[in-house]
């Protein structure tokens, strides 16, 4: 034991998660010291707004313009970085790591692009790097994965960790409405972004995937090798179509280990609505995490706002103040794993799943054969079939769910299909799950 | 970081959960090492059965029937305590630490009972005792209320954590069968022991809830303070009223914090059948943590088995593992609080809650007012009413809903109506759960 009798923080960043980080450290000091045995002190606060009052009690606290004044103020134990993006977020956070001061971050695109160099920096420094807040929110997922279940070989994590996209497809799905409707009533409720490129197509929820991957397999992964597949494209029509087949269509992010090689992508993805995580409504976050020994688990509370959020820096700041007076700070390294290996990430091509195609063919004789003759010819069988409506000489959708079959296959049997003269239009392609999901 | 070039683990009783260790350490002992940064050496086993096969692959490691091989062996680490009961678990772990070993233990009995001597001498004796599987098995349920969401006050917690009740309620509930039957069924299928009343009482639960109590709230709690009912007197009638009424009987373990005292019990819960713990069939705990911070979270997964509970275990050897190695054991006290404080247990008969009452009456003129006289002149009032069926002179259930009352009104209540003479037999109590669960 040292004889620090208190931790010192300052956060750069006073917006939504920074503020409730602010709220929890000052509002909840007497819990956090009678677990930590010592009280955190919060000393500095920088952002470019300093004016705007944010409702929180900051007697006490020094408010300031320049991040340095954090990163640099040799008083300062752990700097926490709520500022988001990439720049200058990666340098105040290399400033800060050179200068000693273990950081806490919330900032998952900053680690999924840069998380390696991160890393390092931390571990060349002999600093620790917190960051339970970048994926789901106050979940502890991330201390799930690298401690709780780290007697196990995982083999999976399937998790709805975006907040916004799951609220306009439960809407989807419970009031039969659509995307782009349901998606400004999103932004008018500030549940999504006034450009909500981020999280519609799945991007915000690759960031969490590369940090995901990381820590449960222990392998860098490149943000660019991961499939991303957003929702805007998701219809009524094949929601309904999902219903009617006992399904419920969800944005997964899915990593699992297949023959050694690591799968990781984001899409929409079929469920059986009997599923733990199909029953996951509105913003609320939940991973599923298959273990060899522990079998499945599944993680779920909420994902994203200023409270839950700033619980997971706060359990950061508590960690990292217990191995500051604890005198020993390597103690569990930052990437879960003190030997990490490179494993290849397995091409989209090479995936197995099941599929559902919603083909959109004109209603004559013949047309299903001539499909299912190309499906066949390209190793794809069909486990279902519905066909609703008959409209002669009018296209129709037909619906067929695969048995588990290759991607690589499927895009080349749905290219020949294209070509069809029986085929009126683009046909739709969301995988299934069945497995451990 | 001291020399140390490995952990070395010797393990206490060869029985499910024993073998379930061994067997982890062994073959999942790859990616332990890759995870921790040094190999987990199982050296010896004690049991007093060595002759049968588990199954495992022992190369290298000691048999022995002496437990003092174990816990007086200087080349071991941490001693993993998997014998169950008071005696002579106590004795073996007392003197494990007294030789300043580690230890790590899923004897949630002992820990109800004898918790505060185990947490006092491990403290005095500067190692850690680890307990993460003597509650929800697998689940990573301590680690996520002593860190995970360590920013927070704790407001409650509900828990299905005894999956033998949760199997027998589920089929009682899918099936419509009784409970006598599913039970016979549930010890053909080893999902029940011999002498089942641990389990079904409810005992096995509330030693649970001891453990969480004391992490949640940093209160030691009497074993004895705990109000416990098991599921035994649970029929097919009341499961279908409320099913009826929108339900599903569960058996849970409560803790909360209401006006600075803490509850703490287990009894039957109507819960209503949209909640996520409503939805954790069969087999699988699950357990609702609320935070004032993080707002509502939920962790699921299985609650018992040889893997499972293996995997819990192996996870605190990991844990234990890496603070020997980075040459700090007193990181995180045992108890998750450095400063406890004794907090008042509050007494049955002052909770307050909504009540399932099935009275058995008279189906005479008047009997409804008399019944709701009384309740009304104790400060109850009714939010609904269900009679079925129609006997003259015969008795009949009536149903009914309370609001809010205090269990201390209901029993008095109860007192005074079963001494009217249209009531014909014994009134059903079941607890309803409108709030956090």
């Amino acid at each position: 034991m040292t004889a620090k009798k208190s931790i010192t923080v300052g956060i750069i960043g006073f917006g939504t998660v920074g503020a409730g980080t602010a709220r929890i450290l000052i509002e909840n000091g007497d819990i956090i010291r009678r677990r930590l045995g010592a009280p955190v002190v919060l000393k500095t606060i920088s952002d470019l707004d300093i004016k705007r009052d944010r409702g929180i009690p900051l007697k006490g606290v020094q408010l300031t313009t320049k991040a340095q004044d954090v990163f640099s103020d040799p008083d300062i134990d752990i700097v926490v970085e709520l500022i988001g993006g990439y720049k200058p977020a990666r340098e105040f956070i290399l400033e800060a790591i050179r200068n000693k001061k273990h950081v806490v971050t919330a900032n998952k695109a900053l680690l999924a692009l840069h998380g390696e160099e991160l890393y390092a920096a931390a571990a060349a420094s002999g600093v620790t790097l917190g960051y339970e807040a970048s994926v789901a929110g106050g979940i502890p997922i991330l201390a799930a994965v690298r401690n709780g279940l780290a007697a196990n070989n995982l083999k999976s994590i399937y998790g709805i960790v975006n907040g916004t996209c799951n609220y306009i497809l439960t809407l989807m799905t419970n009031a039969g409405r659509k995307f782009d409707e349901v998606l400004k009533e999103a932004q008018s409720m500030g549940y999504a972004e006034a450009d909500p490129t981020f999280d519609i197509e799945g991007i915000d929820s690759a960031h969490k995937l590369a940090v995901l991957t990381m820590l449960a397999f222990g392998t860098p992964v490149k943000f660019e090798d991961i499939y991303t597949e957003g929702i805007s494209k998701i219809t009524p029509l094949d929601i309904d179509f999902a219903k009617d087949l006992g399904y419920k269509i969800k944005l997964l992010a899915i990593t699992k280990m297949v023959n050694n090689e690591v799968e990781a992508r984001v899409h929409p993805t079929m469920l059986p609505e009997t599923y733990p995580l199909a029953t996951v409504d509105g913003v609320f976050n939940a991973l599923s995490v298959t273990g060899d020994a522990v079998g499945s688990t599944m993680f779920y509370g909420r994902g994203a706002g200023d409270m839950p959020t700033g619980s997971a820096v706060v359990s950061d700041i508590i960690d990292i103040g217990r191995e500051i007076l604890a005198g020993c700070v390597d103690r569990a390294p930052v990437t879960a794993f003190r030997e990490r290996k490179q494993l290849k990430i397995r091409k989209m091509d090479d995936i197995t799943s099941c599929y559902y195609l919603r083909f959109s063919a004109l209603d004559k004789p013949g047309v299903l054969s001539r499909i299912t003759g190309v499906l066949g010819k390209n190793n794809i069988s069909i486990s279902s079939m519905i066909q609703k409506g008959r409209k002669a000489d009018e296209a129709v959708p037909i619906v067929m769910m695969t048995h588990d079959a290759v991607e690589r296959d499927v895009r080349k049997a749905l290219d020949e299909i294209k070509t069809l003269d029986c085929i009126a239009g683009t046909t739709v392609v969301i995988r299934v799950e069945e497995g451990n999901a």
